[in-house]
């Protein structure tokens, strides 16, 4: 027999099923809701279904937005001859904090990765193809992650946008602002290397 | 400007009022559900909302439960003669987890607290004194936490308790199991050593 009552069961299992959420964080969590008033909980539970319905991908870069087309895409300030690549919707907040990209983005919603079945008719790459046959778009940074899979995935398109006229960048690789040379592993060390630049 | 979608912030700081919910984590979640199918969602905003709907107190121990009586104080097989007070709901899963204590609960709701103005009215220590007004009880444990509050209620309780003629016992204090004595402290290591017993 449980231990707990099965509606509290039940809440728990809920939020164990989150990530990093564990079984003591779900009991707390649960016993918490318990707690907290009825207005508070519908709060909660209406900002979860909000979100389910009112949210969809933008048609032009597939962020995730109320709007379509995106804060960023509706943004007539916004440079839209520069596209940034970038893996996954929270990949533009990143950049976005930055306060230092005025261009756009695409989201490819995942990397090219045989070993998971993912190729590249998997990701939104005929999209990316279709937004830069337009004529508009002058540099494309790729910005997918600094692994095998985003590796891949800026060659592959590195490959496919190039004969196509436009300038393909790569975002730099190399030691993170208070990072330590002697805990470096050596590629990132060869990689920050290379992209050496000169002093002014 | 908010980075994020109006409807994401929103699922974001639902998160983030949770307790031991940062914001980073609040991000993953609120990502996490965006990403989860309909039905998934559907299910756990319903744990949520039947959680809230169902559960009650058992109006004889004051656990939370989804039904009146509670299952353990429905139990048959539960000794009626025994109660274990404790502060918390919590408090009763983590005793249940022993597997030893066959008796029934009462629960406080917390404990007499002057320095946050909890008095002992605005716990259940009057419905506490009415379960024991009815002759059935013999033994009263005092599991209460080994802390300030927790201390001064049990001194209290007790004080009120003994003179019915109904015996009053303290949950032992003591060095955890696992625990160091190098790093235990002084009360603690006081208070095993006068709860010290003969090896048989």
């Amino acid at each position: 027999m449980s231990l707990y009552s099965p509606s509290i069961e039940k809440l728990i299992e809920g939020f164990e099923k989150l990530p990093s959420i564990g079984h003591k964080t779900a009991i707390r969590l649960a016993f918490y809701i318990l707690n907290s008033s009825e207005e508070e909980t519908n709060e909660f539970v209406s900002s979860i279904i909000n979100a389910k319905k009112n949210l969809k991908y933008c048609s032009k870069c597939f962020n995730i937005s109320d709007t379509d087309p995106c804060i960023i895409c509706g943004n007539p300030k916004r440079d839209e001859s520069t596209i940034c690549v970038v893996e996954d919707v929270k990949d533009i907040i990143a950049m976005e904090r930055t306060h230092e990209y005025k261009g756009v983005y695409h989201v490819l919603h995942g990397s090219i990765s045989p070993m998971n079945g993912i190729g590249p008719d998997d990701i939104k790459i005929k999209e990316l193809l279709t937004r830069l046959q337009k004529g508009v778009v002058k540099e494309v940074i790729l910005a997918t992650n600094p692994r095998v899979e985003g590796e891949a995935t800026a060659m592959y398109l590195s490959k496919l946008i190039k004969p196509l006229g436009i300038k393909v960048t790569r975002i730099a690789r190399g030691i993170p602002i208070g990072g330590d040379l002697e805990y470096t592993d050596e590629i990132t060390l060869t990689q920050a290397l290379e992209g050496r630049r000169e002093l002014q």
